[in-house]
């Protein structure tokens, strides 16, 4: 809350913080529609004159993170990091040069990679996300997202996040709605990086987790990670995770596949004025342009809810005017 | 963040906020050694001059509920929700007239129900938690707050919360400390009264949660609470639980139980300044009086380890001018 003390002897030779108007809070995204949009619901639901105003406390705005908040492409940023760590952790597992899936990132082999599906997968996240304490996972995720590079942008995963949507983000806490994630990824990849680069607290960060362990060892209280999948945080699990984690429905939800439809219908549901948004992948040059046969963020369900229901559906080619921070310097 | 306009020509008639200087943030709490304590704390780490300051984002602060901010005698207050539940729910289960634990809640026969265990109370908490959405679940706990009243004071239950406990909530959050409730409590049980009762928010309120599942029924999207145990947080659980909610370590935990143990032994852990801070049942007049051999709110190996580690125990004859907020007017 801003104080002010009023004092009319004295000349005013500065804007005030209220007097320099901000005129275009989305100053990433291209007029049109989708814009118009976005403003017109913060605006309805902050006038308190309206009948579609909504109290502070209810200006709940969840998104999901791969590919709504940053990229997803050519693979989930989270599967390059369990690569990098089969890797670093190979010289202390020599039986991996023949087992698979260890034996297809060794020999860099992504196609046999993807044959080994999700267990495969579940096998590798296991493998390179447990067996040891929280503090040491947190130091892990933290080396790796100040060290790692994207293979095609050759830049920290982290500047791979969209500038359009840091924008919407800043915009809607302006307007005092609490921020959260709500995403498939591990909770505790994203929390060491993600309250920096997005402004969310660690504690308004959702996403799937493994179970873990209190224990006191050698007198010293610490967490372990064990190789145990706790709850996953996608498609149905959304809406259970907002219900467990955050405990109101939210009135904005963003997602960008049909991992994300319950969440969204989960926010429509809360009747009264609430936003669902979708962001589709259009930019083959800029980004990717992938949906409804995608392996890797399908959006196909989604997109028809979305198309019958009258969502909004941002096209980040005709949309943004950037898709990346890195793009305006 | 307050900013302020300096005039030295205009007179001041009033005194602005910041030299209403409230001179006693705790008013509730007798001056003493565990008043001292709290005051030392806050102010060290607050202070940016001070090795032992702590950033805003890592002022977090845990509060257990049952025992630590209301009465949990002669029972827990959650369980004489599902004992009123059974009763309103009786005539559509016959059969409850012959089966325990449901049986002894029908005739008034505490020793019966207590007999029946854990075991019983799960059952209990099952049958009368469960089976319905989450929207209904909330209308029905609403409904039993601003009805039910306790036995031995017949006020309401949400009026058995503890003076000097709003105070010092109060006085963390003007010092920028984000508080939390971690309690054994269901979190959906807590979560539509606690919000307005001690000033925080549904998505800073953790507790034991029930599996629940995400459907649309007729078109309309709901969630499902399952008959099924999903997590108890209480005492490992209350580290985990913090971990997967709020992502760092307090830096402040208030208990009042052996169940708060391993929080307030995670919070030690932390390193720097922190503080664990018990409350100890001595009141058997205005409160009631129990510790290491009470069926509930036991406080034995946590009293051992808070006075061999010098942490505060806060004592409610000696330390608290009041006890509950109905005692001032
Ligand atoms: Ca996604
Ligand atoms: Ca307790």
């Amino acid at each position: 809350m801003a104080i002010f003390a009023s004092c009319q002897e004295q000349k005013k030779t500065t804007a005030s913080p209220e007097e320099r108007v901000v005129s275009d809070p989305l100053p990433s995204w291209n007029d049109g529609i989708n814009k118009d949009a976005i403003l017109t619901f913060v605006k309805a639901v902050t006038d308190s004159t309206s009948t579609d105003f909504v109290s502070v406390e209810d200006r709940i705005a969840v998104f999901d993170n791969d590919g709504t908040l940053w990229s997803e492409q050519p693979a989930y940023f989270q599967l390059f990091f369990a690569i990098d760590r089969i890797k670093a952790m190979a010289s202390d597992h020599p039986e991996w040069k023949k087992q698979q899936p260890y034996q297809a990132i060794l020999e860099g082999d992504m196609k046999a990679l993807m044959a080994s599906g999700e267990k495969g997968l579940l096998e590798l996240v296991l493998a390179t996300h447990t067996g040891m304490t929280t503090d040491e996972f947190e130091t892990i995720v933290s080396d790796w997202v100040a060290t790692a590079k994207h293979p095609r942008f050759d830049k920290p995963y982290k500047e791979l996040v969209f500038q359009p949507m840091l924008e919407l983000l800043a915009y809607l806490r302006a307007n005092d709605f609490k921020t959260f994630i709500v995403s498939g990824g591990g909770i505790e990849f994203m929390r060491p990086w993600a309250e920096v680069v997005y402004g969310i607290p660690k504690d308004q960060i959702v996403g799937s987790t493994i179970k873990t362990k209190f224990e006191i060892k050698e007198g010293k209280a610490q967490i372990i990670r064990l190789p145990e999948l706790d709850f996953i945080d996608d498609k149905a699990g959304k809406p259970v995770a907002i219900n467990r984690f955050i405990g109101r429905k939210p009135i904005f939800a963003a997602g960008n596949s049909d991992g994300d439809l319950q969440m969204l219908q989960w926010t429509d549901s809360r009747g009264g004025k609430t936003m669902k948004l979708y962001i589709h992948h259009t930019d083959s040059v800029r980004e990717w342009a992938y949906d409804r046969s995608s392996h890797i963020g399908q959006f196909d369900k989604g997109l028809d809810e979305a198309l019958d229901k009258g969502w909004t559906i941002a096209s980040m080619k005709e949309d943004w005017k950037v898709i990346y921070p890195f793009e305006m310097k």
